[in-house]
């Protein structure tokens, strides 16, 4: 009955995906909504998943030897405008401050969009010399764009994120950069967030506003619509001819510094819940779930039975495991549909008749199986099964990838497979604009990606006709 | 020669301890100014000392039960307005966003000076019941004040900091929270920066903007000024009424929660350089130094030498050590000066003839203290010489502390103690608020904080010579 009554709170997916997807972040209690509009709250259990993908993908940048940095926030209007595509890309969606106290300021800032501005300038002091290159910095921020629509995780006005920036003494060594980061990117997703991606170029109507190339990783949500996950850019040296950041190669010529700079946000948890969700709420990947196992009591008033739930979550914790154990005295039934809501990656349970047994029950969040355990396995099995769910997550997130990318010879192909099936519709394309723009038109799909290291299907493009030799993926995108 | 050029770019603290405190800042990296006056670049060695802070204090705050949590970074005015005294201290100076794109916003928002008034608003939507209480939740963020000046560390218009904010059922609660806290920053402070703190009660004159109480940490820098290292405030349930907060209390009847609301920022890190630093550069408590011993190559061109210190620098790295092995080709006495401006604890030295005696050189950074280390004892010497610097550091400071506080029984004789030694000067107060603003106008002190549980001197008020039952400290403060 609990059980039902809790689920009863979400909207099935199949019925709105859009409803099921808000019902989520607010049953889950990872967001609430503040009275700005697009400006949301991170609740506790959102802003710990945050944390735990921070974590782990920080470790994984200095590896690479970047250094966290912090800027300001705010960016003088005249330092936006010194990079001319830049300027125009980030303007329109600025927020501007007008005043500092009671008096109204000089020259407006914006509160930073994104920091290529703000590090370039700050580049200009420390690079003089070969010897300070490469410079690899990376901030934690929050930034600033004032969309007109909004969801949560996916498009907020204000949204938590990481951005690198890289400086490198040749255009090599930052290309390689930008390819580096992309992997980095695509490693964290598929084995750490069970997240399957396709790694591609953009083309140059996708690309970052400044950037000479723009590589992007592109997930799949359950809808069958496609999730930009994460960029990276190369700028060539475009900036630092703009900013003037020039440095004393080995010759002692003065030359320009290449750059790079590469991000992704809180966008991931929206992709993580449109990736694994189910129609019970969240499924959250072992590695990043705040708590991966849940310990509930069963018949908790009886003898010995807290105390042995007790002693079994300590052992789990004693390895390592991040575990709850929930001794409220709402119903087994309530607790069991509670963290399925929040997508918990185990269910431990452990009632008298377990306990008798030498055993516990374990329950998997992603498949629903259930198994019995001896309690002398009891850490052995808890980390083989949150090992099997990250995989069992990763399986099925690959399998509605690979069941849903078609490929498509004409753009009337492209058109009738997407409205038939969703999903990402592999074409052969021309390089020009004008197609993009036209599949836009027609299809209403925009590119999603020219992918690295896929066989061609054909020669010709599937809008124009003419002679093509790019792979392109088209979706509806997030 | 090589040392001495390097720190020769440092102003020696006797003569303009201003200056001197601005060369560390530039010359150790820690900072660098932007093109907007009084907001800071935070470099990646100044950076990677508050990741460190944040790392140890954010476990700590985790221990008490305290969940992180994400607030918008704008305060639209209208609530702002909601709390009086509030809005009274932070209107002056916050910084006010008037247009979103290119269109005029209906109202205007400011950058958050403080977030008391978004946690309230968000609190309203969280808190129904006795069950949902206590709240205590905390965020690292940057924060916008729009001051007339600023200085590294000490006075920024942005800053980095984390605010905690609590909900608690009873006053009691509330205030053994606001309690708790101050003690979680002393130990902090103590155990860690090795920073001696003077914990205490602010006036009603000093106390934060809407706070019933305010608790404070003061501690003494080298030039015996005062610095407001945290705080904890006890709000009663003010701000509740003020946002109209209620719960379902345990007799079901509505009732107001009561508040609290404690901070540190990077303010600390200007702590540790005027506590600590000296006149060869900064000098960092191990437990944040973000590398804790720097091992130097001497003659490192000589046959093994290089694989010995990576060896050397490798064993202490498994030990959980911070370590750096600097090879560049620089001088070796150009990198002790280096590192010695950076503040690097330990420096270990490794030449051709160490190696042949199965030895290294370790160096003190606080002392200067030299010795003489059989590799067979490399880790447990290392590990011991890390608590001895934190020990002589912290005793340092101590006696900096005890050394410079001072009994006064009149204004006069209190005034006249400041200008000859500086430091605390510690007197009896009647609580009058035309005392404290007289020893303000004729000694230049501000009232740093009642301290908790010391002796009084004598019963009568300093300043108006009335009956007193207060101790309280005076002090010129950052």
């Amino acid at each position: 009955m609990a059980k039902e009554k809790k689920v009863e709170q979400i909207t099935d997916m199949e019925v709105d995906f859009a409803q099921w997807y808000t019902d989520v972040c607010k049953k889950a209690e990872l967001i609430d909504y503040s009275s700005i509009k697009g400006m949301f709250i991170y609740r506790p259990y959102g802003y710990a998943i945050w944390e735990s993908i921070q974590r782990q993908l920080d470790a994984r940048f200095k590896e690479t030897g970047a250094e966290n940095v912090y800027m300001p926030m705010l960016i003088p209007e005249s330092l936006l405008q010194k990079e001319k595509d830049h300027v125009e890309g980030f303007a329109p969606e600025c927020a501007w401050v007008t005043y500092g106290g009671s008096e109204k300021l000089e020259e407006r800032y914006c509160i930073r969009p994104t920091s290529e501005t703000l590090f370039c300038e700050h580049f200009r002091n420390v690079i003089q010399s070969h010897r300070d290159l490469p410079k690899m910095y990376n901030q934690w921020c929050s930034v600033l764009r004032w969309e007109k629509t909004s969801r949560p995780f996916l498009r907020h006005r204000e949204f938590l994120w990481q951005e690198g920036h890289t400086m490198h003494a040749t255009a090599e060594e930052a290309m390689a950069e930008t390819e580096q980061m992309l992997k980095v990117y695509a490693d964290f997703c598929e084995n750490v967030l069970a997240m399957p991606v396709t790694k591609g170029k953009k083309t140059d109507k996708e690309k970052f506003n400044g950037a000479e190339a723009t590589y992007t990783i592109e997930c799949m949500m359950h809808d069958r619509k496609a999730l930009q996950a994460g960029t990276s850019h190369f700028f060539g040296d475009g900036f630092a001819r703009a900013f003037d950041i020039t440095f004393a190669n080995k010759e002692n010529q003065r030359a320009y510094p290449f750059q790079t700079s590469w991000g992704v946000s809180t966008r991931l948890i929206g992709g993580i819940i449109m990736t694994h969700g189910d129609n019970n709420g969240l499924v959250l990947p072992p590695k990043v779930a705040p708590i991966q196992v849940v310990v509930i009591p069963v018949a908790q008033h009886k003898e010995g039975v807290l105390e042995a739930a007790r002693a079994v979550a300590d052992r789990l914790k004693a390895c390592g495991i991040r575990v709850k154990i929930d001794e409220s005295e709402q119903s087994p039934g309530w607790k069991f549909a509670e963290y399925e809501m929040k997508g918990v990656p185990l269910r431990l349970e452990l009632g008298p008749k377990d306990i008798e047994k030498n055993q516990c029950v374990f329950a998997r969040r992603d498949s629903g199986e259930k198994s019995f355990v001896s309690l002398d396995d009891l850490e052995t099995v808890a980390a083989d099964l949150l090992e099997k769910v990250h995989q069992g997550m990763f399986e099925k997130a690959k399998k509605n990838l690979t069941d849903h990318t078609y490929d498509a010879e004409t753009l009337e192909e492209a058109k009738r497979l997407q409205q038939e099936h969703g999903g990402f519709i592999r074409t052969m394309w021309c390089g020009e604009e004008a197609c993009e723009l036209k599949m836009k038109e027609e299809a209403g799909m925009s590119s999603r990606c020219m992918p690295f290291g896929e066989k061609s299907i054909g020669n010709k493009c599937a809008v124009c006709g003419k002679e093509a030799d790019k792979v392109i993926y088209w979706g509806v995108a997030y």
